[in-house]
């Protein structure tokens, strides 16, 4: 999942190549800016710009905040687990607002070592595995606007 | 909440005035052609075509599910509650995915009237109140692709 690089404010930089890849499966996460930060082997961030999620009360659309997190599900699956045959699909997602989205939104998840070994070995063994994959979605300023919990089944096509 | 009326295949009738009025309060819900229904007291409904939701996998993307499930929140409760100076917040929601959406889909959300003069009365005496709506969204067949269970409140401005 490496690619071509762009520096994003300060300290932050989008996968460019990765970015492209997934408004081109999801254009609808295209329509919201959602652009790929970080997508190796155990980890996965992405980040939503206000603009067109901005609703009219000046904050970022419930269902954009959503869809940050949830797409990572996506990612953080097609970057870790290099079984041939087997797509990520999700089953469900529990979603918390914490506060107003005002600013461009982090969002980020990370898979241990540990269940990647344990979701390989089961989707090899009985052609499906389910993972749950926690992310926390923060502003600029690092406060922790919504978190999430979802669960993804990898499954053999 | 009455508005123009447009036919919508045989047997649905897209509410275009509050339609309209929807895509100008959270544009990425127009992107999405999210379509209102039913806004009336106590009944809220949305369509929501497969179109610019479609991911490459030809299914309707989990975040769009999401977000016809979600805005009823915002529709039923300024449909239902005549009170001056309230908005309506999401604080959680929770989906679950049975199905793959490959048609247009159907959002429908439901109050009674006793759960509506409870929030009004809670609302008017402590400024806030909190309210449950269990949405079902259902495609052409009439099988449910997906269930919501949000928590809003209604809270003084």
């Amino acid at each position: 999942m490496r690619g071509a690089a762009r520096r994003y404010g300060a300290t932050v930089t989008v996968n460019e190549t990765v970015t492209a890849e997934v408004h081109k499966l999801v254009p609808i996460l295209g329509a919201m800016g959602i652009e790929v930060l970080e997508a190796e082997r155990g980890r996965a961030s992405c980040s939503l710009p206000p603009g067109p999620n901005v609703n009219h009360f000046g904050v970022t659309y419930a269902g954009s905040l959503f869809s940050a997190a949830e797409m990572l599900g996506g990612l953080v699956s097609l970057a870790s687990f290099s079984l041939e045959g087997f797509v990520p699909i999700v089953k469900g997602l529990d979603i918390t607002f914490r506060r107003p989205a005002t600013t461009t939104v982090r969002a980020e998840a990370v898979l241990s070592e540990e269940e990647m070994a344990r979701v390989e070995a089961e989707a090899v063994e009985q052609g499906k595995a389910e993972f749950r994959l926690d992310v926390e979605l923060t502003d600029e300023s690092g406060e922790v606007v919504a978190r999430t919990t979802g669960v993804y089944q990898l499954r053999r096509v």
